[in-house]
């Protein structure tokens, strides 16, 4: 058994575009386990664009990271040692263990989850089959909700979220509408997820451009729209838009380091009657069993796919992290830890 | 009986803001009736906001107003002549008749609708028991839908609409804050209509100083707000809308003439959860017998006031118009064309 733990901390918080130097890296001790608690080896660690927003002092749906702590992130790992009697050495765990090697976690319902790695592979757990699988879930099914033949556009297609969102779109029947940065994501989006159609939206300076590009693309406009970037693609797909249509907000990387994002024509939303709605998928946990039901079907069914992006060990998580919010990974973000 | 109608009709569409020039007035002899039509001499014709939008030749909810056809409106009534077996002479009516004296109307279901004017005033049709009572009554229960302690927002309060709106908030036991343009509608929106507090708008010239006095005026941050103007009093509200807060878009009168008016912070939608739902009214029909029956009863307790503002003779209508465009009315904008 290692007595040392590495783990990365947030050292400072940017000034707009964030930095390598605004994490560290430190070793500590790995403390002995109290009644009830469990050491868990982390596999892998999940890169998501949610934690841009923890990296700022600001009011935002969830409190800043502090600072000089474990940065947050979602983990899959095995016990290695337990004193819980919920949980044995060797079982598969998913849950919050930050950025770091090893967690040692209290063993209570919520904190962690044990899941089967027969049909599943582990670190699935932290993509298609869990919390960005179950958000793209919830956005599509509870607020674009879309009929047969009507049209849905996903920003960020070929991205953790993004990627199940069209894929339950199509499962759906409805015609699926990309947009991914680079050539090389749209084929993927189309050859291997199956979209109708990608476009490649860095071919689109402005909110015109993209739009008229949509435009050939959504021959019927569009009825859905799954929000994962803002900025001039949520202006371009509101142009677009078809009356009683429905955009689910997710994510707005597009404004993460503060540059102003504004929307151009929100008189749209009552031209067209429009529901825009945000939303936060951990406040709808009623939902996760359903969600995970669907998604673990249809990937043990070969029916959802997806990419994954792999950075190899704990010190490559900021530059990893860092080519997130860039666009610079292609697919799942994730950190390999053993 | 009169032989001669009087008409407005729409001479040209506005570049920016319109002006008398944009209308002209016709004489034209009343048609003899065909089977089955009736016609009304219009008593009161209602001037509202969505008239402005039909004007242009621009893609909308509504098909543009024709250039030189009559002006659309609502109008009340009197049959004065009826070939139909479903209206007398001296039956009230409610009905589209447009900016003229007289209308000729088939008597058909839709078109023209019989009202009881024993306990409602014959231009009470036009305002808070007619079409902007019912657009309050939709957009306040359908989407806003208050729980009682909840904070409602209304702009353009002491309009048809927004007077509507804070009194149906009241009776469902929110707390009502409204917004209006000077002294003497603010003291009307609180001391007549019952809201909690009025904001003038027109103290506060940037989105940042209404924000300030929205705090003051909502302690416990914004719940609903019902959109009737758009432009920095909707990013003003944004900046003080609570967790799951829902806007209801029933106008946006600040772009009318085609001025920008960007929502500078849509990332609010996402990080407060929020919910932005357009509507027309009229697409909406099977909740008017519903809507009536609360807003007449409401009416009949003396529980449901408001203010009109009435203009004398058809030949007043542009210039009213014009001034309902300012907020230079007060209350529901009416013309008296008897």
């Amino acid at each position: 058994m290692t007595a040392t733990n590495r783990q990365i901390l947030l050292a400072s918080r940017p000034e707009g575009e964030p930095s390598v130097d605004n994490f560290r890296l430190v070793e500590t001790p790995i403390p002995a386990l109290a009644d009830g608690q469990v050491l868990v080896r982390n596999h892998y660690l999940s890169l998501d664009p949610y934690m841009r927003g923890r990296m700022n002092d600001t009011k935002s749906y969830a409190a800043p990271q502090p600072l000089d702590e474990v940065m947050i992130g979602g983990t899959v790992g095995e016990v290695v040692e337990s004193r819980s009697d919920r949980f044995e050495v060797g079982d598969h765990v998913v849950g919050m263990g930050g950025w770091q090697e090893f967690q040692v976690a209290d063993g209570t319902p919520g904190q962690l989850r044990k899941v089967d790695t027969t049909h599943i592979p582990l670190q699935a757990y932290l993509g298609a089959v869990g919390m960005p699988g179950i958000t793209a879930w919830y956005g599509l099914t509870q607020i674009i909700d879309p009929k047969p033949g009507e049209t849905v556009v996903v920003s960020a297609a070929s991205g953790a979220v993004g990627s199940v969102v069209g894929q339950l779109a199509k499962e759906r029947g409805a015609r699926v509408v990309g947009l991914a940065g680079g050539p090389e994501k749209c084929r993927f989006v189309v050859s291997e997820l199956g979209f109708d159609v990608c476009i490649d939206y860095r071919e689109h300076p402005d909110a015109r451009s993209l739009s008229a590009a949509l435009k050939t693309a959504c021959p019927n406009g569009i009825d859905g729209y799954f929000e994962n970037v803002g900025g001039i693609i949520l202006d371009a797909v509101m142009l677009r838009s078809n009356a009683f249509s429905r955009i689910a907000m997710c994510g707005m990387i597009a404004g993460y380091n503060g540059e102003p994002t504004p929307m151009q024509i929100p008189a749209l939303i009552l031209i067209n009657r429009m529901t825009i709605r945000g939303f936060i998928v951990s406040e709808h946990m009623e939902f996760w069993p359903e969600a995970l039901t669907e998604l673990g079907s249809l990937y043990a069914a070969g029916r959802l796919r997806y990419r994954e992006s792999i950075a190899q060990g704990l010190d490559s998580a900021p530059e990893a992290f860092l080519g997130l919010l860039k666009g610079r990974n292609f697919g799942k973000q994730l950190v390999k830890l053993t």
